[in-house]
């Protein structure tokens, strides 16, 4: 049977401010990456989510991001490996406090929007990043973009990791995401959507925006938490995985 | 022979700024009480401070503060008690993973300015600073001023305690320090500073300014890291208590 | 005919996160409280708030907060009467920058949650924050609870003052607002609120909880942007005032 | 008779941090870029550095930077224009604010940092940090790398604008400076540093690293406030540019 994981950014109010549906999004993902209060995500709100986490039998995971709470870590920063480091070693470290104190443990780190993407691209970001996970605790799994360099660099770093596919955007022939700001980056339609991963769950296959096919990993695949559909989505591509024969479980149980 | 802890705050510098004489006065605590980020201190100064506190065999210890990096952590704030709990756990947290990451641990845990005088007077504060403590890790020493609050919380939480006693600070009948607004909170003399702390060592009493000797318990002493003097005091103080018979280890050695 | 002011918190999003119905109660009140990125509120929210405010022909004022984006300036600091001013000039600067820009000027400065409160009861920090905004520019008018020490210090520095009252929160016999922690601090009733509004107007008194009636002067009247019933009640508020022959006219327009 | 500007960076500590000697550069320089609290400076540090300006005769002019405290504004961060356009008119307003304050008003504007830099490359970045400030203030003097887009920019807006000058920085035949990361970045001799800013004043020429001599436009000459030398440097280049018959005064004295 196949297996995959189901992942959602999560934990990412703010003080005053909410954003997303955690609590009912935490009913159909197997893992969730948890704000670490540098992008979003205070103190507070990330105990609340480890706690309903661990409630609803999701896997915890950190959710690094740039110091830039303004642009919610979506902003490129040129930041050097070692303050990329540093930055992922403080925001595993705190959240990782949370998870004690409730009684759970991390079971992986993804980093979050433009350190996401810096290190898809980024090998000499992606070693730093690796370590930082690495030195912390090296059985935590690493999440990165399925052919980036961030899943090279774990593996070279010794540790598990886990090849993140996304069921909403197209791909290019090189492997990459379009980007946002091309006509074609979305896929809109649930049933494509669904229909993208769900091959490439099986055969390990996507189409590309050039026609042709290539070869790709998918462990895990990201949904979103905000948005008017989330829900509706999260609802319909859980079944239609579970109608394909495909079991979802968090990454953990099934990475060799 | 008479035992003692010596305690100094460090990692306070910030990005391009620059404060205290971390490095060498590493040379003469046992104990270093390191900032995470809230007063003080940013990612790269934590894993800096933690590097070569492990390399000159100093004990490790967050100094979690309050979220005022402009007031240094200094300006009483007016937090719940579980936001209290949620800024120490994240604070403890963030430099936990540093401790992994350099393959050390955290010794103990000692609140940081505003934060620490509030618990000292707050039992409900305290108590959630010292659950906070005991959920993330019961094998940490937790550190408050001694005759106060904190003390007696961590004991509640089953944690073991360090009472700390100040060299430079004169006493009030009711076991407080004297407030710094006053004239005499001060004792600039190091003779006297360091015969004060050597009789709370050897009596565990204080003479204080109403002219009566009190109670106190001295399991930690805390010096300066910063100002003209802190070396040279550091380095007196050293020598004076190993001169009176006291020996100089960290806390966790002698604490039972 | 009696006239009045309403004002309105707003500009309090920050970054991707959004609060309050800011352009629908835009059509209601005729001034505006915009933050200015201490408690909430970031440049570009700002931008967008003013520029909004001068098309809908509401008067712009300055809500200067404590530095407390997580706790969104509602947790009382302890702050020296130099760092008040120090914020509060910061702070109205920053705002007339985009008051400037777009072609608008500032009419009043209304202090922030925990700063407001404070300032309410302290009357050396409301001096410091009176002269902040003579200082800046003494054409502003600085808004404060009816009866309380900022507009006393406002007054005493030269400025022109408006006495806030509430209409959803109950007063006391000594004329401050009764605590929110209390069971009756709130008044829910729509047409309970209006009739207490419309009493401090043409009447100057207000009943107090102790059952006696209280003298109150009423200048401007605070009405809240977010929550389910924001739009509905500041719909019925508006009509309610009109139908009693009260004149909804902004601050700068009747003040002498 | 010839005419410079000498400024400086100043107002750049924080909280409990000092950096810089501005007390003793003000003595020097007739034009002073101060911090705004983005990448450095609060509102106190701003204020006093404002009034201390002041008081030697120094003209004031805002020193906008990226939001990046830990940073201190030196990493390159993707924003689009319009952010880099309201957080210029922020900080701007802000400094604004303590300029009327203290009875003075502002000269011009510098941006800090990496946002300098990004801008003296990108036409689009600085047409908005010059629209930006031609919004907030027309009569402000808008300060750019000489021969960069900035100054173009600031034209193009209708603004005066002043080509700033690096005594201490090599310079290529594009008329860019020698990255610091190359050998040859630096002049660290006074004698020659001093030497190529009199020509770029005197001859409008300069020395590129190429071995050619190009164009340059000199209105105004930037020195640096911290480091061991910076008073050395700052009392040399003062006495040599008096020697050599250029007069120092502020910018807006000798701007047509």
């Amino acid at each position: 049977m196949y297996k995959v994981d189901l992942n959602c950014d999560m934990g990412e109010s703010f003080g005053s401010y909410t954003l997303g549906k955690d609590t009912e999004i935490l009913d159909y993902v197997t893992s969730a990456n948890i704000a670490c209060g540098f992008h979003a995500g205070d103190p507070s709100i990330m105990r609340e989510t480890v706690k309903t986490a661990i409630a609803k039998g999701v896997a915890l995971g950190a959710h690094p991001g740039l110091p830039d709470l303004v642009g919610f870590g979506r902003r490129p920063m040129s930041i050097t490996p070692q303050e990329a480091y540093d930055m992922v070693v403080y925001q595993i470290g705190a959240l990782q406090g949370f998870a004690q104190a409730e009684g759970g443990k991390l079971q992986h780190v993804k980093p979050h929007g433009a350190l996401y993407n810096m290190a898809a691209k980024d090998a000499e970001l992606s070693a730093a990043i690796a370590e930082a996970v690495a030195d912390v605790d090296d059985r935590l799994v690493l999440f990165g973009l399925a052919g980036g360099e961030l899943v090279k660099a774990g593996k070279e770093a010794g540790l598990r990791t886990a090849s993140e596919v996304f069921s909403d955007r197209t791909y290019q022939q090189d492997g990459s995401l379009t980007s946002r700001r091309e006509a074609n980056a979305l896929i809109t339609d649930h049933g494509k959507a669904v229909e993208q991963v769900i091959r490439m769950v099986k055969e390990q296959k996507v189409h590309t925006l050039q026609g042709v096919d290539i070869d790709i990993e998918a462990h895990t695949i990201c949904i979103h938490g905000d948005g008017e559909s989330a829900l509706d989505f999260a609802s319909y591509i859980t079944q239609a995985l579970k109608d394909a024969n495909i079991e979802l479980t968090k990454i953990a149980d099934f990475l060799e």
